[in-house]
């Protein structure tokens, strides 16, 4: 009768051991430079999702028939980003140690890094698709190299030219379009061609970020730093939906910031884009 | 010059003997699971109608061209689901027996039941369109048979088989889908196919049961389980449009919940809706 | 490293076996006849609690010194009222039986009857201390007995005369307060008197029941009906203070309502209120 | 069973020709120079008067002892001022030549000139009990005659000096000061004395003028310029009963501004403030 | 090191003598009939901006290839929208006396009325494009003759039949459409045709006037009037991109109001659209 | 006619050179553990100043008697505390050499450090008066040594025993008040003794911080950590009318986040306050 209180995200009560995908809130947001407040993303996703339904009827499967554990968050040190990358750093690499896919849950989008590096360590031949809405590839940042603003520029540090696959940018500085055109694989606007490149990819060990922001502000108000003229929900349930049969070793979520959407749809349509994550990569 | 203050949505300022149609709000969520607040809709679409222009440039009609009576919001005891029922119910039925057209406005979706039992006692062989994201088909919540997750399934407790015809629907359990894929027509996720039915239906008592949670939430952020991957404001209103020259015996308004829309941009849209469907149905 | 994501209410962190207290959250607001979302009250005294200190600069003690027991919140069928209770008189009557001092957090005043019926059982020379802005002795809401203006009437109705002692009521219809004079104990308006009362039932069994609503708006505006004049935090403060030493037996708290607190400070002065309630009596 | 749905303020359901008492919304707020919203009280204030009671426990009155009549809120010309505050001074003149107590619930302050201008006519010795945070004395406002910033003084163009006494007065430039030390009777910050001035005014017909923002912002937060350092509302509610017995001719309730307060607790405050006024004068 | 705190819109740090384009703030909303706010539209643009770039992907153009001064807001007095739209058209004359484009930052969009004033007085064969949900062609507005839904009616006082071309336009009163229909080019609910009225128009001087209510409230809910079925950012875009080539003498955005949105997205949108509209115009 | 669009606090509208007394923001909040958003407060007081009077009724001033200059915001990285204080510390050291006051407006607490380090520099004999409902005497907090739960300790590290003086603490964790015992001069609960101490420390140089959090939420609730049980505005306003006469050698106001109060009551006390402590020490 009296277990001590657990809350988790819908569905995911696995054991541990029992487990194929581990779930990792990364509730950080030192770094983010405009509106702050991704630190909650995690907590309300979890608290939210009591009102969604483990069924997709998108693929007609059910969180049931997974077997996913709910790892919680980590403390972090909030004025110490390097710090902080190591601790998620070490969480990551232990889960894959133990043959269980990430699945991890920001936080601003540099939380990213950290999967990066352990999922590199593991798969040196690693790609990279990233949906965002903006590139993310400034050298820094006032000086600072450790930056939302410049998390897919640190994974090109460790990953190279050829290895990262952007989709739905449109936003950035000037110069790092001009940078991105030389070192990554930029598709803007919207996710047309995701299957193509997917296909294109196909074997290769994916890890796949989503920066939420990619979607319209309209539909996902609840975020860092809004950019009119996103794709539709539609859109990215199809692009994640297109991931299905990939080798996917390591995903995250990113950029949600509950205090900007008091309607709480943002986190409905994050829990939602997780549920049927889960089910396509599960 | 003095007339007690009389607060009634747009335009519908008929007396009640004088009137076709007759507005009556449900002010009732006592059986919302999730995020409550629908019992506030019917006295903020009232107020927030005065934004809102009494003529249609998509109908050419103006709502002055109509006699509707307002009647207000009963008081329902709010622990008592089977008792607000009744009385909501009793409401409904004379306004029918003096040959009106009820209109209801929710309220949770369970006040249906109430309106569904009035229409349905008059009309035996009534059929349901029902417009939502849910299929509101278990046979219980919780082990309460009166909720707002149920409230399809009682009625078709009514109507038995081939009576109940939903569209739109993006959630449920598994055992909904299962169940209702044998006794009622569901077309998911979108309108598509809303005329080609009605025609099939042409003559018959039609109650029309619009959930407006059938909306992406993008469009109306204001409800209690908002549901990503709705339709659009457009796609609805051609679905409102489409009833024209139908038989419309009975209809409701549901599940606006103002509280979780500090913007009003939900409470703008049901009103718009609420008067096309007036200018459609009248 | 792995334990499955718990959240507890601050430092809460016993084993059910070990604890001495235990919190039970009652996530149940389906007769509130005004503002609800007391349902979402527990869990997000949980979440919030985040940002208080274990550490009581009043007492001078630490909740580390305490053995709390956080059972969490047992789903409740909302439209069912009387099943509601049941589910929550039989959790309490078990934490009893263990020999544990439960403490419940609501929720809507309602669920004080179910916790007052258990504890009347073990305990039939129950005496009550009731803290609120409003009297709740009506004997009837809209027909129904069981209502959150009612419960203080049911208690009675189980302890009879010359047992329960109001402060800080501000609130009321006529009838209520003269049938209070004839029945009850009350104090208008502040807490004056609260020791001295204390001081006369000193050895026996007391029940306290705090509707948070007795704190002025200004200091506690999430709240279903807020009604203005209230006491301060720190005159609260006062009152539970003047607890310690007497005979506590069951106790709660009752009528936050998170969605109508943007700021969050009702649920910090609920969070502090608990923290010092447990300090107190435990 | 069915008329016409009314919503008035709580319990003022007299028919015009049987009130000694008549509200009159002012929804009027276009000279406002900071935050604007005063226009949306008078509606809000009726519709949230459903989460109070009629009876007074302070006075042991209840509002069915008095005959009101709510008369709405007549439609105002925004970008004219000197037109609306002729629409609103015909009104008044209107309900003082039927023998009735006018008692307006603003908007902004300038609505206010309306009232005073009405009630002079027909009482010349008029005395005005001025509640407020700021002095409202400038002669203009950007060159502006009419406007909230300016509206005390143009009463005092009316009646010259010795009429005028402000209580609570916190906040204006110095020139105001300057000019209220020669011209009218000012006491800063709190109620002090009110009693006093009151007594010494026995008789004589008085114009009551309450801005809420007196009150402090914590408990009175949704008006246009909240002004910290205010009085408690235990404060304004005894100066409102030290009214009793004495002879109000005219009265107003300004500066409620609900967009500004998600809370809700200004309206309350407001609301039981209207609801204690009546039972003091009605 | 040390200048005094500068506050203005992205990248638009010109000084007067060498900018190409003047943006001038309008605060005014004192004729707005239902939600007030677009008084802080100018003032909040400028601070959010912040979260926006300089660089447009779409146009491949970065805002420090122009010169932009930003005027800031001049106060204006609320109460006597005669005299505000003097003070407005005075300096837009000056601006348009020193050969420099004016973009003027609603407010209402009474505003509209005051640049198109003066910009006809210096190009006498002045066409107007308006973008808007609402037809804005009263002859008046209770009464009131200078009214933000009178305000194209207004503008055609000036420039007669065959000037005005609107689109997008989905609400109004039937006669506003009867009128309309005899004097003014209008194309209801989306853009269509656009472009191509553009190309008509080629060489003849343009005042654009951009009521940003035009598109769909779920992209842009912070707005004084939201009106469901609007357009989407994209189709926006594009309209405003259509403009490059022409011959634009004047513009304005108009109808933000910020305090509707809090989730920050609507200023987003305007910001976005503002920056867009001087890529292709600069 | 043409200035670049100039926003200071209000009236703080002096050159640098003549300025006696320099307000600097400091917009950073990155170690904030729990509800982050002070990085707006100084922008945004500076927005609303407009809201307030330069006049103060209670000492009988007007800024306009004040020679102030706004240096506006320097921007600060985000992810590096300690590159971010040290930007900070000099600008402030310039300030001092310039024989200005320097008045800090944060942003987080630990801000507080850079200007001690710059003004402690000048004043070894520094002394610190120091308002706050937190001890913030950590040594570290989750392993970091530069937090706003340490900001005091380190300043500390500094000055040494003897030399820290604070009031209104009301929560900490045990050992922050054992070792503060021995370290730092305490006072909980309120500000009495203010004035007394301050008498003993006459002539000596002294850095006043103020937390506002030491007021009641209800008073402010905008602050990322509110502790109910703080003092009232009126008790504060005494407590910086006490500095008159004293030797204050740098200052500062922190702890506003602006996003958790949507009613803008926190950023209207904060102006209030900034204007009586300019009033007060200018």
């Amino acid at each position: 009768m009296w277990n001590r209180h657990v809350e988790t995200f819908l569905g995911c009560d696995s054991e541990y051991a029992a487990a194929d995908i581990v779930l990792l809130g990364a509730a950080f947001d030192a770094t983010t430079s405009y509106r702050p407040g991704t630190r909650f993303a995690s907590r309300v996703m979890r608290a939210e999702s009591y009102g969604l339904e483990t069924y997709s009827p998108y693929l007609d499967r059910d969180l049931s028939e997974l077997a996913v554990f709910d790892a919680g968050d980590p403390e972090l040190p909030f004025g110490e980003p390097a710090h902080a990358l190591a601790l998620l750093e070490e969480k990551i690499k232990t889960i894959l140690a133990d043959e269980k896919l990430p699945v991890m849950l920001g936080g601003e989008h540099l939380v990213t890094l950290a999967a990066v590096r352990a999922v590199t360590a593991r798969y040196p031949d690693l790609h990279i698709i990233h949906l965002d809405a903006h590139a993310d590839l400034r050298d820094d940042y006032l000086g600072a190299k450790l930056s939302h603003a410049c998390v897919l520029r640190r994974c090109w540090d460790l990953l190279g030219d050829g290895r990262i696959f952007q989709f739905g940018i449109r936003s950035g500085d000037q110069s790092e379009f001009i940078w991105g055109a030389q070192h990554v694989w930029t598709h803007r606007f919207d996710l047309d061609g995701l299957q193509e490149k997917l296909e294109q990819l196909c074997g290769m060990p994916l890890y796949f970020t989503l920066d939420l922001d990619v979607l319209d502000p309209s539909v996902f108000p609840g975020t860092g730093t809004p950019e009119p003229g996103g794709i539709s929900f539609q859109e990215l349930l199809a692009g994640v939906h297109a991931l299905r049969g990939h080798r996917i070793v390591g995903c995250d979520i990113c950029e949600l910031s509950p205090p900007y959407d008091p309607s709480g749809i943002s986190t409905a349509a994050a829990d939602k884009i997780l549920r049927e994550l889960l089910l396509t990569i599960g």
